[in-house]
């Protein structure tokens, strides 16, 4: 049984990740802070890290269930979940099926327009840069992923697509777009990581358009914990 | 014979379009005005709109000769040539050879660095936004054009990067990176339009990286008309 929490090994905005007794084993802490705009707005929300463990928790089980390899290994307390140690690759994956947010603004399209063929973009992962959008080109520039790694990435995040946007639907949430990070293995795999959730997803109640995801903290347009109990909720977990 | 100059049917920042008695035909006048970050910096420089004509010139007959089809159709006066209408493509097509300007911002790479593969960026004409990099996902999803199209835009851009960056070496000009624009012709084809001079390349010196272009202007390190003279003299025209 592994349940040794040591070093702390990164802390970033949302989750601390410990090392544990199992050299290929990570703890994950989620906490309850917000960020928002490259961690300009901060908030601390009581119960936020709880809502993301136990929501990434059922989303990485969904997937799992649905032969999408992830880092998820379990669920260990309220807040914390064990993970596979994998080196991330330091790049946003994108995908989106309605227009919202960044992408609404680039290119001056109204937010919530369809978008008839999935789009997959890649950000490159540098709070000094902004986390820039990078095309496949850069990507092969900054050696960041091989134009094969690239490609996988894309397919991988289709799927992750197809998987959530019909689990989100027979939820009455509608998946608007989502940012994943993938990492790969000791045995050269790249394999899901990092966390799925309302802080890393656009979610829409399917008949209301209501936003039930970190846009009611960027946008100060309602309460965090009830958008995300609500979200935790729909799925069948325990609010 | 065409030469008459009727309705001026576009202004923009660094030329006037105007009809002519020949439907197909267009003239295109060059300005004295240099501009630069979106329109924000402005300068007449009397001289300039004479010296881009007759590099554009030089470099559109040298395309020819080399069979890649472009718009230009022959030069008029000092300031002035024909060029055949076309339906631009609301795409800037940049092609990089060497790391410079935005490129070196966005990825935090040093100006200078050498690119080992041809980069090939698309930005969306659209001064409302900024002319925002977008990916060929992008360009699908705002209809600007199809997949072939951007692959032929993709492989017509780097054809253009060939011959030029061999014919500016022998001036011992390096040619870092530039901007093209391209347009649909009444029969359906796409062609190279638009300009190709100091004002759309980044242009340095073989031996001391000197600039001959519009950098001298953009960052106030020198005089434009002398640097855009000194490649209208390498490119053996008349100065």
């Amino acid at each position: 049984m592994i349940t040794d929490k040591l070093d702390l090994l990164y802390e970033g905005k949302a989750k601390r990740i410990y090392k544990t007794n199992e050299p290929n084993i990570l703890l994950v802490s989620y906490k309850d802070s917000a960020t928002a705009f490259n961690g300009v707005k901060k908030e601390e929300i009581t119960g936020k890290g709880r809502l993301n463990n136990e929501i990434s928790t059922l989303i990485f089980e969904k997937l799992t269930a649905n032969n999408i390899e992830n880092h998820f290994v379990k669920r260990l307390s309220e807040t914390e979940q064990l993970v596979k140690k994998v080196t991330i690759i330091p790049l946003e994956v994108v995908v989106r099926n309605v227009v919202a947010g960044s992408l609404s603004k680039r290119l001056g399209i109204e937010e919530g327009t369809e978008i008839k063929e999935t789009l997959v973009e890649f950000y490159y992962k540098d709070d000094a840069l902004g986390d820039p959008l990078i095309t496949e080109d850069h990507i092969a520039l900054l050696n960041l992923a091989t134009k094969e790694q690239g490609e996988t990435l894309k397919t991988l995040a289709k799927q992750v697509n197809e998987v959530l946007k019909a689990h989100f639907l027979s939820c009455d949430v509608r998946l608007i777009d989502f940012k994943l990070e993938f990492g790969v293995t000791e045995e050269g795999n790249i394999i899901l990581a990092d966390e799925v959730s309302p802080d890393t997803c656009r979610l829409w109640d399917i008949k209301t358009n209501e936003k039930f995801d970190k846009d009611v903290f960027r946008r100060g347009i309602g309460s965090l914990t009830d958008a995300y109990e609500e979200i935790l909720t729909r799925l069948g977990g325990q609010s």
